[in-house]
């Protein structure tokens, strides 16, 4: 069991990786700008999953009272709320979900100059944080109905090898197949392939396009 | 028919595509830096198909006899050969293969400050040719065998429409599911994803992993 703080995670993408973590019997702590908020989504999994053990706090008391800290925010509060955690993940694997999208144009790619969203995190919270990025190009729809298989692949980037398995391993508690996708700086592809997707989604009428590795299953 | 150049077509790349188009009843030139090799790859072509279609030009030849240009050389001399056939295609579809991959660290992903090599080709040849990216994920080894079902879908980024649509009935006429990725800004995820697929290759140990698009097909 890991104790997990997804930190926005009153957001979609946030509340369904938070669903299927609980489910699988993680400790999940989501986390929102205020505690109020957090709480109410908190008891909103527990209704779903029948469960009490999924709590609510402010991002801050999230990030300090997890083993792992998820960063699940639109890209425009991304910098700060990382500046708000910062002290609180020293030591920690720090899984970066966001997207750096410019709107309105959410279907091209522009990335930020440091390359990728995830690059930046990295840049911001220092070495002693093992920054791993993962889960960008999953359906939030998928996600919130725990009994839906989820046919997208994740790809998973970072500087530290533990990190990674233990984030392909929390995929696969989340009924994901994950893969090792290199170091942080290769981050640019999942974050730039969101984009593509949503421009999949929009040009051939879809929801919910993602990708499949072939070749290695 | 189309009269497809394909410069640097002596490489595996290059000449893997030519045998699936010219088996496909298109009409393809090989280019090379000397005449003498392109033709000596292009009588290769010929005896595995029972065909003589295939002509082997040097570059620049290839390039004005060509109703469409496909660029499949290294990245160091991407620019280079690009300079050279610049007036040869203008008002022409140009399909930039080209990956930039910075050796020895080819499984990290690592863009020209331009964002990817096809918008650097975008900006040598100018706004009158039709700069489409392609075909960069796909396995040189499963090309070249014409019966090998390949199951890696082709990303198509460009600026034109039907410059999109020629190349993903190309793709297609080659055994290849192709979709419209989007802009010419979006080439950052298919070139960046070879690096990807290159390290996902070491890692697991496979030697052609590729990426299938999920929830359309």
């Amino acid at each position: 069991m890991t104790i997990i703080a997804i930190l926005g995670g009153t957001g979609h993408e946030g509340s369904g990786l938070g669903l299927r973590w609980a489910k699988a019997g993680h400790q999940v702590i989501i986390g929102s700008r205020t505690a109020e908020k957090a709480q109410s989504a908190a008891i909103e999994l527990n209704a779903k999953l029948g469960v009490t053990s999924v709590q609510g706090m402010d991002n801050l008391a999230a990030a300090q009272a997890a083993d792992l800290v998820v960063l699940t925010v639109p890209y425009a509060a991304h910098a700060a709320t990382i500046e708000s955690v910062r002290t609180a993940v020293q030591g920690k694997i720090f899984v970066d979900v966001t997207v750096p999208l410019v709107p309105p144009k959410v279907s091209r790619v522009q990335l930020p100059a440091a390359g990728s969203a995830s690059q930046e995190a990295q840049t911001l919270l220092g070495a002693d944080v093992k920054v791993v990025t993962a889960f960008q190009n999953i359906s939030a729809e998928h996600l919130k109905d725990p009994d839906h298989t989820i046919d997208c692949d994740v790809l998973v980037c970072g500087d530290d090898k533990d990190a990674k398995t233990t984030v392909i391993q929390l995929a696969a508690d989340a009924g994901m197949t994950a893969w090792d996708a290199g170091p942080l700086a290769n981050a640019v592809v999942p974050e730039g392939l969101t984009s593509v997707l949503i421009g999949l989604n929009m040009r051939y009428k879809v929801k919910s396009s993602g990708i499949q590795i072939t070749g290695i299953k």
